[in-house]
């Protein structure tokens, strides 16, 4: 694997998880892999799990972190080409990520969606400018339309915890009082179209995320149908796609509850974190046994493991 | 030691104390007992001593160290029960903590006192909240009501210099311009009820330390009374425990002179840093030679290498 | 080599630079000498190439590193002495100086000129203090009026792209914005002077750097003369040093053009970066084949690496 900017760079989903696991039983099996190596961690916006986790599945595989807080410690970025730059970004993406490149043997970035510009954040403007200028290979800690390293750690919580050969799996959009990205939620659906499940996506109309993304995944807009013998809820707010980046509906009637929980087949919580508790979700579904956020949440330094790691190998 | 967050976690304070000088003759004695392990550094607030030394002290054991600055790269934590979260804060400290435990083996944790709000801040809601839910070992790196690591390091540092073998020790009031927390104040106190000593505290009436704390702890108001035949003199402002965070008095006649140390048998000067000086004491006291501030400070590496190593031993 | 805080504390340039392309060669054949040992790299400004190239080259001697943002994660320092601190600044030099010294066996630097005060920026105030009380090894990554890795690696990457036996260098200022420092001028005119080169640095009039540093440099007044048969255009914009920290010009008429490279040598472009582009130089130039910035870049490693063994290997 060159690079890991979407699940599907991953080839073969299930032995990815299938090698997660393995990896998971005994960390330290390939401490020696990444030494003399170094992985730089860009942070264009701030983070919990995926700064601690990915620096933490570094350090499992013997790597250098460098990390470094771009809008605090750099300065603006430049990604347009052919611009007089003689406003407020002191440096053009050109630079910064040759540069970057000469100093590390890989890099990840997180860079979210600025939910403003729906063509800019279509095109990935921070991930592929890295991927084309700096030469190394680029993993993603969340792009403006993607959170692949989330929807790895989302296979492997449901590859451990799922009991059905074929389960069914809701994902369901929640309120929230701000307007977030769809990153998590397209990864989810990316990665779920590569699973043998019963899939269906559940929001209120309006809320449709970008059809080239969910192309033919089943739509419900019954949230209550759509919970109906389901054996995973995976629960996500975003904002709307079409009328980009609004909140159209804070609407608490699609909170999840004990009661909507109670329609599925005993089905286990997932939520990828932070959750802001009885906006999304209750206290009493969350702090239930068929919670599993805190496992998910641990998958986080395995799917960066195995990623990281077959990016060493790939360039040995 | 499973925890360290008072400085009664260490048991047998004199015994913690010779283990310090031990490890400071070879402070890499130990340098595989961490091998492996991480520990993450969270700061909710500022901090130099702290952050530098007690990540050279586990630099030293061998661990990987991962620091983490809440504020400005993280997003407000929810401690409340119950709340709808549905205004600032992100996250609860509930999945907060489960996760980072999820990411390393130890946690310490630097949260200070709001200073508005007492009760909170006697219940300790930062520091036990990481204790009720994270489920491994957390280190207080100065907490709403204590600074446990500083008096290690302050003890470690009387035992170093100490002539006497019951030191007349005096920790005194000085002023300051702003209204600053009780937490070394207390932690001093705490340590001193530990040690053979003539301890003796002085400070304007009014600002008097919390008596749950101060116990039967000598309080003299009279600081020149105070000062004599004393072996250590342990400088530090504190604002008002009674009419809480409030500064009551900025008199300058409190600060720490020359005539005043004269008062003294040749006494020591000591002070946790950062110190202003001509306000707290004068430069004339603090580059004396029987101003001990920086070697004070050397021991903070030694005070969180032996907390890391008994806990690391307790948890092998 | 004791402290790096000028190019001349290297005592023979050439033989640095030879050595850093043996180094540059096998990065990690000394990966041991600096085991057990901890550099602290202190920013009160802000870094992207130093940081990291810093943070690579003391990886690849085995250091460990820590990092502190002093402006984010610290606390404002006092550097006058004898003043009654009773105002925003927590604590003095000489205390901060000291204490990070007891944490750390090599501290490096970053602290940029104020541009208001031409008397204190000379005095290199931060620098000079840190030399003075810290009592460990000093390396200046940019100071108010010096910039010594930079011209390292400038040296060094000269020492690759070098053809002639005494190359034509040409010092170009560029227009800019705001109003920038004099370091990295001044730190390549030091260089500069201890090298068999034709030398010449040319800016508008009234942009004349500090005398007591050009010293017998040749000036042009006219940048196409300065060009003709160059090997070598560095370029870089500074304030003015006379009426100190001052915007004379920011005529684009002495931007570097594909016409104005026309006139040299087929000389290489070099800069330190960051750049604006198309406000220093046109897209055309920094994009051609006689760029070497990227390379320069590279060679911050290296640069710094060279400086962290010769200290080390100092203090053994």
């Amino acid at each position: 694997m060159k690079h890991y900017t979407n699940i599907n760079d991953l080839g073969n989903l299930q032995k990815a998880v299938q090698e997660a696991m393995e990896l998971k039983k005994n960390p330290l099996q390939h401490k020696t892999l990444g030494e003399g190596k170094s992985i730089c961690l860009l942070f264009f916006n701030n983070s919990l799990r995926t700064r601690l986790s990915t620096q933490k599945a570094a350090q499992n595989l013997g790597m250098n972190v460098i990390v470094m807080n771009f809008g605090s410690e750099g300065w603006e970025l430049e990604f347009e080409d052919g611009v007089v730059m003689n406003q407020n970004k002191s440096e053009h993406i050109k630079e910064a990520a040759k540069v970057i490149a000469q100093y590390c043997d890989l890099v990840a970035i997180r860079a979210f969606a600025s939910l403003t510009d729906k063509e800019k954040d279509k095109a990935e403007m921070v991930i592929n400018s890295f991927k084309k200028y700096a030469g190394i290979p680029v993993v993603n800690m969340e792009s403006a339309t993607g959170h692949p390293l989330q929807a790895l750690a989302d296979a492997i919580t449901m590859g451990e915890f799922k009991t059905a050969h074929k389960p069914k799996v809701v994902l369901s959009w929640a309120p929230h009082p701000k307007a977030l990205p769809h990153a998590v939620a397209n990864s989810f659906v990316e990665m779920m179209q590569l699973q043998k499940a019963d899939f269906v996506i559940t929001h209120p109309e309006g809320y449709e995320l970008n059809p080239e993304i969910t192309k033919n995944s089943t739509i419900e807009y019954d949230q209550k149908k759509a919970f109906e013998n389901a054996d995973f809820v995976y629960v996500k707010n975003w904002s709307s796609f079409k009328d980009y980046g609004k909140i159209m509906n804070t609407d608490s009637s699609w909170m999840i509850t004990s009661e909507k929980m109670k329609l599925t087949n005993n089905a286990k919580f997932m939520h990828c974190l932070p959750v802001r508790r009885n906006v999304i979700v209750t206290d009493e579904v969350i702090d239930s046994e068929n919670s599993i956020v805190i496992q998910q949440a641990n998958n986080r330094t395995y799917s960066a493991q195995i990623v990281l790691k077959k990016i060493l190998e790939h360039h040995e």
